[in-house]
């Protein structure tokens, strides 16, 4: 079966014309073909591009020339996306579907944006959601050959997500907690620490250990405190990690068990049940085999 | 024996009128009607509501005209949580357990703080321990299932405890030697490192990765030993991770054997051979059992 | 045998009169009587109390009276000490190998410097040692019964010690290289990266995710060039985790492989080899069994 | 076979005089006899040396003098690192191999710079290539027997390198999304936030917890997006380290089941059941094997 695949990606079907509904579909949404390979570059380095220019276009301190300059770059890149998407729905059969997808939604907001800004204010920040496009273009990588691992990993940080939920809950309760405490003992001498919210930012900068040092404790109690958060932080920090290293232990096994059912090949041939390699009567119906 | 009692569950138990005690306590103790949930989720709100009142309340710079209202609307809080707190009393028929319960207290100081502020000055940090009130709340999130997963992880998380308390105090020893030993180097020409325990504590957001930077070394020696503290707290972050990944593994090896052995207790008559749970033939000699 | 052990332990051995030196070794180096246990407390404190006291004597901005009194008690401590050294060597019978021992010498550096500050100047730093002495007062809190989980979580940690140093020089390389390209991006415009040794500095605050902040890039490519630098550090910190927990997991096989052969509690009765549990004649000799 | 090897290395092979080339290559390349382990030393601390003289010749305010003295060293080493290169060349046989291999590019770099400096400007940087050369003298700290253990860490790392490849990828886009959704808000009132490319650096080095500080938010709604992204960088921190403790775990599995295998070749040449490595007869029929 695998074979018979192989071989349909490698013969050159007759797609007809490059015009074509067909040709074109294959080369767009297809990763098999040259061509297919080629567009998918193509795109990743526009999308690229398209990011950078808009990224550096906010840069304040630039010429008035390289504003103009990557202005029209970025109207370049819209005009060709906008081309390209129309091009998507036209080879598509199931045009509604690929609208509605969440593909859809991405590739039209990779140049909506820029229509909207005639009309509106800034709405550039939205060009950041031309990034997820670059996850269809994956594929030329070769990281196909990852799914199957790839696909486990995931699904075990997709079931740890409900586990770091409640996690990160504990931690929001834990800043709150402390940050209040800390308001109390810091606020009245330390003009960093003016509220509870900033008190509560503060505790999160600690525990994490980001530490940006923008708002930190002068008193010697305050000090002590930041001393038991830092070290909470580094303690706790091992929790999630605990958590995604159990998932993958428990899809391991759990694999290694689908594979233990799927080698027992040998099957009754009264009653079809799976024979226990190490067995010579059916367990189910008593036959022998 | 499953099936039993989700019927229980599921069919409307006639619990008397609304005013009755056992229906105000199926409504407020009980998470499986959809009364019980919607009050669930309406006390969640309410709590959070509450505290993020208490914590804009704190920032200095609003009106007093905003300051007032988040005045009324903690007192309007606080009365909701007291007439709550009674009811709760009043419904349940062993009161002294509840009101000496863990959550008991945590629900009286979710309110009692604020009437103290009348006659003492600011309780408010107490506040946050309405946080904890939420962790009773989680249920509603169908949390349930993570029942037993959950509690696993959370019994890792508690045997590791002691271990965990070892490394924070192995921990506090290095920071104390490498913190006195930056004292007798920095501690001359560096203003910032002016005392012992200001060097502990520079020690301890150098090993934890924190990173304030309000304390930093200016010497050449005194840089270099930072390289060592930041490359040692670099590493041995891996040691909580390992002492909870390790438990995890115990924990789940521990509960592969509890299953194994029960799974397994049934033995051929004819032949002591074991019998798969599923199978009514003995797969050795073929007798049926 | 474990019965034997706690029956001795638990009868009131005549130890002869309290100022014999086998009742005073009791007390002093066991913990197991009633006596021996409050002795290590108190010494516990002892210990905790002067690290403080020293400590708190090195802030400047103390009245000189506070700044006296701490003198004094750290002298009291000091005296304290001298005797209970002078004790354990009175006690013990190899009092040559107690000295010598590693215990020995912490207890001795644990009063000998304040001696010599009478000569010489300041070696207060030397106090921070005393911490070291705490861990053998640690067996009070119980932790004995982490001796055989404890012990091999250390053993885990030792045997990855030699890894863990190849990790560290790997990561001492990648910072020398990242430091001196970045010497040569930002040292001419730059006075934070005034050397090569500032940027390997600057270097391990940023792979290290410690993140001081008083040296810090302001060019562009040089603020490129530290999102990379983040990124790697981001990610290889999961190395030593990956080096520790896999150690763990091999400490844990290798006790299961150790408990799997002692399960094996058949023996051949011609050869006393061990018999496989699922053998009906010995491996090694052929006989029946 | 092992023994062989052995005695092997251990007998005095008769290299011929020191001059000749069988015996300065044994010196240069080989690690078992004691010169070749004075010899590995002896240029690790070369290697070193030059590499502490060109970082601290690098600091300004020192005097001319030094600054003389340093040069000289650091010319003295190119020389020496220039005849050992040329040595190398002359003793191997397989001249061109060497030169083309990793480390022969390794050990030219790591004089060149130094002449090329005579011509151009400062090439100083390359210096720090010297480095990679220090990993083949390892061997002379008895690493060697880390090498099944090490190979195995290696591979895992190797193997998992595509994976992280693909979570940087995602960090990226993260950091991309939240740069510029914050140049949004900081924008306009926040100077350090000044453009798309510094938003996304800020953004960097708060998920990845490194926190210089350079760069922080100041409105709530800022600061409340920075909590945000300062927890989820906490929380997935873990997942390279999932994903390494996930191939360590395969790898480790991987080689059980070849040494499983390559154990139990042997089978019973009467009723086919494996035979255990150390046995002399079938357990299951007793018959000699």
């Amino acid at each position: 079966m695998h074979q018979l695949k192989k071989e349909n990606t490698c013969k050159s079907i007759n797609y007809g014309p490059w015009y074509s509904r067909r040709y074109v579909r294959h080369i767009i949404f297809g990763w098999d073909t040259m061509g297919g390979k080629l567009y998918d570059i193509v795109l990743l380095l526009c999308i690229i591009s398209s990011i950078i220019a808009v990224a550096v276009d906010s840069i304040k301190n630039l010429s008035t020339k390289t504003h103009e300059i990557l202005y029209w770059i970025e109207w370049a890149f819209t005009i060709l996306f906008t081309i390209e998407y129309i091009v998507r729905i036209w080879c598509l059969e199931k045009k509604r579907s690929y609208i509605l997808s969440f593909y859809g939604i991405v590739d039209l907001i990779s140049f909506l944006p820029t229509y909207l800004s005639i009309f509106t204010g800034s709405t550039h920040f939205l060009f950041a959601f031309r990034f997820i496009r670059m996850f269809r273009v994956f594929r030329i990588f070769g990281l196909s050959n990852l799914r199957t691992e790839g696909s486990y990993l995931w699904k075990s940080i997709l079931t740890s997500l409900p586990k770091i939920g409640v996690f990160m809950m504990t931690v929001l309760m834990i800043v709150t907690i402390l940050g209040s405490i800390m308001y109390i003992i810091e606020g009245e001498i330390n003009p960093t620490f003016s509220s509870i919210p900033k008190a509560i930012y503060w505790a999160t900068i600690t525990l994490t250990t980001v530490g940006y040092g923008d708002i930190t404790p002068i008193t010697a109690l305050g000090q002590m405190i930041s001393t038991f958060v830092m070290l909470l932080g580094y303690s706790i920090i091992a929790v999630p990690t605990g958590i995604i290293s159990g998932e993958i232990a428990k899809a391991k096994s759990r694999s290694k068990k689908d594979n233990a059912v799927s080698q027992s090949h040998r099957f009754c041939t009264n009653c079809g049940n799976p024979i226990h390699s190490e067995d010579s009567f059916c367990g189910k119906c008593g036959k022998a085999v």
